[in-house]
């Protein structure tokens, strides 16, 4: 784990480089820091500075290569092999995400990311499927997670059962975490939450609202 | 607007400070950088360093007035009044964040966004209303936009429809759009652009998995 520390600033942006890669790979064998920066919408600068955390992919005066930049990226995102994801709480957002996320893994070929379980406290809805994927048990996560290799998980419970399964979680070795759920999770620090929260996500953007 | 230059990154924060301060307003009446940076998971130096760029509002070994800073972070945000909202794409998606929406603005006393219209292209929706918000059709967005006031947009329409989309919401005025489309959306810089995609989201996520 040689790049423990490097910041979550950094690792949001290398998605839209992999995004800005792809789009450009059948037009084009190389690309500057200058033409993926100003894709990617950020700085030529800032797009060497965080390329240099992960070793030296670019060549002076011709830039770097497509292919070789997008499969390193996919490594150091884990992206280079596919990723077993689960969802708890399957309501109406859950139910959602659910479709959005087996569409874009069926449509995309360098999407990886595939949810194959899901976990609800419902009996009326554990044991059912939904877009073809099975309904469990929360209590049940923990021997899905190890069966199913499940790595990522994204938690769509209401506020006050986050907690609970955010441990059932972190308990069964789930290390990511997508929380949407509208508070904050709690769990050990090798365990990384990322919060997408909608209304903090809305509160933020009202900032601008003035332009 | 003396706020302009101050960073995404900060205006990131302070919704999370906003949400602690909710939390502990009826047990306390202030609260330390040391307190509020813990529970909003930040360290207390960066706690002072954000606050700090909107004025005074600590006062040393007391630390800050729980009411009056969320008053304060409320202005900043320009949460101190209602926001209206526009959805365009009502799809699966669309739907369950627009559920969602309503449903937090009703029930949650402090989140003052409120969702007052929605756009489609199907013929077929527009003309009928979905959890009590009309569905217009999007060449109407700026008649609707400018009628209702509306300051903010989320886009949850397919990736080719995204741009037009954008071009139609900066046309009519909207300074603040959250992009779930997978694909970015180029707006004059006057008007800020938030990506909510949820497969970036999920491959950065990717990265921690092996924790």
């Amino acid at each position: 784990m040689a790049w423990k520390r490097i910041s979550d600033a950094v690792i949001r942006r290398l998605p839209l480089y992999l995004r800005v890669l792809e789009e450009v790979k059948s037009k084009q064998s190389s690309i500057s820091s200058q033409e993926l920066g100003s894709k990617a919408g950020v700085t030529p600068a800032l797009v060497r500075k965080d390329l240099a955390w992960f070793g030296e992919f670019g060549k002076q005066g011709v830039g770097y290569d497509v292919e070789f930049l997008q499969d390193e990226l996919r490594k150091i995102l884990h992206l280079d092999a596919p990723i077993h994801m689960a969802l708890v709480g399957v309501g109406s957002l859950g139910r959602a995400l659910t479709r959005y996320n087996r569409r874009r893994f069926r449509d995309d070929p360098i999407f990886t990311i595939n949810l194959v379980a899901l976990f609800d406290a419902d009996p009326k809805v554990v044991g059912t499927t939904f877009d073809g994927v099975s309904i469990h048990h929360i209590t049940d996560i923990s021997r899905v997670v190890a069966k199913m290799d499940i790595q990522m998980a994204i938690v769509t419970v209401p506020a006050d059962a986050a907690q609970e399964v955010g441990n059932l979680l972190a308990e069964a070795g789930v290390k990511a975490i997508l929380n949407f759920a509208p508070v904050s999770i709690d769990l050990p620090s090798d365990v990384h939450v990322a919060n997408a929260d909608l209304s903090l996500e809305l509160q933020r953007l009202a900032y601008y609202i003035h332009g």
